[in-house]
């Protein structure tokens, strides 16, 4: 297609073994062809782009250098890996990309046995290659059979308490395990921390082209390796060592930094890495997010994730917004409140952008922190700020959120503590797909004792809920709300405090109420509206709260109706699990009810539009109708089923 | 009382502000007596007394320097807070530690205002302190004041990650901070990983006694503090630390290590600390668990936790036991199947003796795996150890897998990759109290796609789900079981593989059917027995899986019955919802069931014996009989109620 890019090497790989064939000097080539698809894939489908164009001259060193799928490359959060991708036989597909029944924007097991570990959370891979390491030594197989682990892993997933238990692990276990930091000084948000300057201090004691040098002189000693011995290797490894101390205090050797995008560098430590290496070992590359495409070096997020975007501008294709999004109502409901009240502060796991945090962080600096990427800490910090007297808004996404969840039992629902947990993307999310759904909070939150769960059904109502948690000092409590634009109501001036455990009726009918909590209201009253045209008119309500429930609105609706529906964008044991329990507690069921409950489906959804997933799901209007007409026992209007 | 201590001087102490009174000569006698009186008081309760004993001298120490309550001393775990119970206004009450209605193991906010942060999971200390320092510095107030925080943390509770994500959050906001490792070299078990053998490094570089005299010698110059401005301190402090590398990497100042039974060391220290830190700073205390009791100290767990004793002996007075463990059943069961199948490994976080897991570890050393106090680590680990074709049992109890929850979601579940988790202690655990209990593991794993759940009923069931475990390859497996010994039932010869998703019936009624998931199977049955004699029959059935449902079963005694009562030894969102969910989506509700859930209640349950706590839930037999003979609307025999 003309506007593809050239790429005569590359139209050459079918597979990474085909990369064997190359010079270094062709690699390099390679790798800027690889650069080039790359860039033009996004361009079609959006995604994350930066990480991967960061990623290009890694990945075809190791494809080149090691034998996949048997050596199990594990990238860490898996949104570099489009061009691993494309080397490993799905290049037919790179431009279905996050969408509908195209290629994960991730690693994925299911999709291809070169994905040898799933990912999209932060932090896994340094676990994941060790237990491939450990699996490998006691004799476990795999259909691809089973050598080396490597993991790949930024500095900002480095700084999660996760990849610190595992190099813990790694080190004392002394198995060899090859650990690549890819330090682009970037993660989403600039990284934050103590190990973040730590690591700029490793590199920045000598210049750069210093460091560069000498790593090249260290590796031209390389071509005479079967002479040395093995003790040789190791004081060679150890002698390349700039820096590098806390990891050598937990027991790997240290390589680095060398430059993530010379490949003259990278190839032949590699090489050496993959002859020699008997225990862990990390290898330092310095790399630079969005490399070789202007527009993303020089964005903010430095390419992030983007839009579909036009090539040569980089400027991206976004479509129109209708309404804002959630996640800049919370941000600005959240600062209006904390312009009235200086006990307020909030705190983030490295997402201020994502969580719309980044407007309190402009206007609050000192109020607002970003923990990295770190919620075990990040909740128990707010719980912290609690106990001394602030309010702090914990803002997590629900899929992150359970990183914290023994936080959120152990130091603040037991004790109490009023943190306020804002949850965004809950429910299905769309492209990022099963990893980054927000399913289980419901259920995992609201089964705490004096936790208090709300969810808003749009925009207005999540004004509302901001108010409602600055508000709420007596034990914690959380609101959850999706992904996307909200609903496009008016917003109020200025949220109001809601009374805890109450709901509210949207629509007074007859026979069958539907007891909404979220944002599906908006499908539950197409669905009321459609089924008002064919003479049944449903009772709708909202709930508001999942914790503590509105007992009097819910069993004034199951003794008004026939039939009760709950509906909810949650996995099974949340909101429809409490009012059943509250219904069988009441008696309720005893003489009859008809009660359905529409949670989230038992599989994990594929990336899709929300749209299309909640399609899956089986919740969305025409769905809830059929749902409404078979618990009526409508099959055609005015007919009883048999 | 005669068998209690002489203490002179700790009888003049109701509350630390009677420690400022004392000369440092005469606090180290105080020490003295507050280690015989935290003895005598263990001897009589029961509890953790190594810990305790090892943080005497500190204990001393902060409360004569600092100002508690307005500063705060957040115990990492908290287990180690008996002599800080006795010093801050609690020794009235130190014999009833752990039992019903009396003091909390644990510090407990509720409890004391002395007690700054609850505890009972270890590593959350440093973000807690943290949040006090940075509350404190944006005006944050408690009704005691705001003043210094300062975290008490083991070298076991210090290779977590948390504490990891917390110092390096810690270091880069540079607050003032004071954090305190208390390196006994022993958490429950001796500690594993990398960063032990670092901590050793640093103290074995030179002869204890050496680095004891450098330490007074560098004290020795205190006198004269104030002519010294900021700059010279902090030289001071850089110039005592000799290592600390990896805690300097975070940005901590390091001091140490320090002989942490030495009040004349401590107390100098602590007192330059408080008059000059302006950052986060960490004292390496070496302290011995156990220390200043010799039954304690030569334990091989260093009297970690305890019966009660004799204070002489030592010898502990444990009422003899009836029948086996579940833990050691569990460890049993499992060296029993990994004997024929050499692909079974086994991971623990920390707890090799806790789960039983110490069997499997003699017989196979190298198929055993501690990853240290590290459930994220330990969860991912495990998925990729059966990525990596082997069968891995991962044992954690109930509370701490909430720890490596994500990690469930994101690398084991959502990847359909075999991993077995072994859930000890679930349900209500005793002395340990709402900390500890295991109240939540059926909600947050049943709600997950894949994750086929199951809950013991007696030992011999737990026999039978290790084996069924072990030959389930498709997808993840959970199996619960609680603290504390078997029902006494004949244990099989070996463990049957059961059919996945089959429940069984237990006796055959009429009228109402009680479908138990777990070991309340016993009160179920008294319950019967106690119905029979009075003319109600309950039919009985044993659910064995919450995921998948038994559908056939639960369907088939709601038909055939016109109440079905479950119970479960879990919060609201488990068993009870799951089967709610079944009987609503398969319409049973619309023509009338009785049907009730019976789950632990809305409330975090304080320590008592598990029975005692099982009546607070309304979980033992009469109140399941009272529960049987409401739902049939029976309040006397023979008589309806009205």
């Amino acid at each position: 297609m003309s506007d593809r890019p050239n790429t005569p090497l590359l139209d050459r790989v079918s597979r990474p073994a085909d990369l064997k064939q190359f010079s270094d000097g062709q690699l390099v080539q390679l790798a800027s062809e690889l650069r080039a698809e790359t860039i033009s894939a996004v361009s079609q489908t959006g995604g994350h782009l930066g990480a991967g164009l960061g990623v290009v001259e890694l990945t075809v060193a190791l494809h080149a250098i090691f034998d996949t799928p048997r050596d199990k490359i594990v990238w860490d959060v898996g949104h570099q890996c489009y061009p691993h991708k494309i080397l490993t036989g799905r290049r037919d597909r790179i431009r279905t990309l996050r969408q509908k029944d195209g290629l994960s924007g991730f690693t994925k097991r299911a999709e291809s046995p070169y994905d040898a570990f799933g990912a999209a959370h932060s932090s896994t891979s340094i676990s994941a290659a060790l237990g491939f390491s450990v699996a490998r030594d006691l004799g476990g197989v795999t259909p691809e059979g089973l050598g080396d682990a490597i993991a790949v892993i930024g500095d900002g997933a480095m700084s999660a308490g996760m990849a610190f238990e595992a190099m813990n692990n790694a080190g004392h276990l002394g198995k060899r395990l090859i650990v690549i930091l890819n330090d682009n000084e970037m993660s989403i948000a600039p990284p934050t921390g103590a190990l973040s300057s730590y690591l700029s201090r490793l590199y920045a004691e000598e210049p750069f082209q210093e460091l560069k040098a000498a790593a090249k002189g260290a590796v031209s000693l390389l071509p005479q390796p079967f002479r040395e011995g093995a003790k040789r290797a190791k004081d060679m490894l150890k002698g390349m060592a700039m820096g590098g101390t806390l990891f050598e205090s937990l027991g790997f050797s240290y390589i680095g930094p060398i430059d993530g995008h010379d490949l003259h560098q990278i190839l032949p430590i590699l090489r050496m890495v993959k002859t020699r290496a008997t225990g862990p070992i990390l290898i330092h590359a310095l790399t630079r997010k969005g490399k070789g495409y202007a527009p993303a070096e020089t964005a903010r997020d430095k390419g992030h994730a983007t839009a579909k975007f036009d090539v040569v501008t980089g400027e991206q294709k976004k479509a129109p917004s209708n309404a804002p999004s959630y996640t800049s109502v919370f941000g600005k409901a959240l600062v209006d409140e904390a312009s009235r009240d200086d006990k307020i502060v909030a705190v983030t796991a490295a997402m201020p952008d994502g969580t719309g945090l980044n407007l309190f962080a402009e206007r609050y600096p000192s109020r607002c922190f970003d923990v990295g990427i770190a919620e075990q800490h990040g909740v128990t910090f707010s719980a912290a700020l609690a106990a001394g007297g602030m309010k702090p808004f914990c803002a997590i996404y629900s899929t992150f959120l359970q990183r914290g969840y023994d936080q959120v039992v152990h130091d603040v629902a037991i004790q109490r503590l009023p943190v306020r947990f804002a949850i965004d993307r809950a429910g299905l999310v769309g492209a990022d797909g099963a990893t980054h759904a927000g399913a289980f909070d419901i259920a995992y939150m609201a089964t705490l004792p004096g936790m208090v769960v709300m969810a808003a059904a749009d925009e207005a109502e999540l004004k509302h809920m901001v108010a409602t948690a600055a508000a709420h000092d007596d034990g914690p409590i959380a609101f959850r709300y999706p992904r996307g634009e909200g609903a496009g109501v008016e917003l109020p001036e200025r949220g109001e405090v809601l009374e805890i455990g109450k709901g509210r009726m949207i629509r007074d009918g007859s026979r069958v109420a539907i007891l909404s909590f979220g944002t599906r209201l908006a499908e539950v009253e197409k669905a009321a509206e459609a089924l008002a045209a064919k003479g049944i008119t449903p009772t709708v309500a909202d709930a508001r709260f999942a914790k503590p429930l509105d007992r009097d609105l819910i069993l004034q609706l199951a003794a008004d109706h026939e039939a009760l529906i709950t509906i909810e964008e949650g996995a099974i044991g949340g909101f429809g699990s409490h009012v059943a329990q509250l219904l069988a507690d009441a008696g309720v069921f005893d003489s009859g009810l008809k009660f359905r409950q529409m949670v989230l489906p038992d599989i994990f959804i594929d990336q899709a539009s929300p749209a299309d997933m909640y399609a899956v799901a089986g919740m969305n209007a025409e769905q809830i109708e059929a749902k409404v007409l078979d618990v009526l026992g409508v099959t055609r209007i005015g007919e009883k089923r048999a």
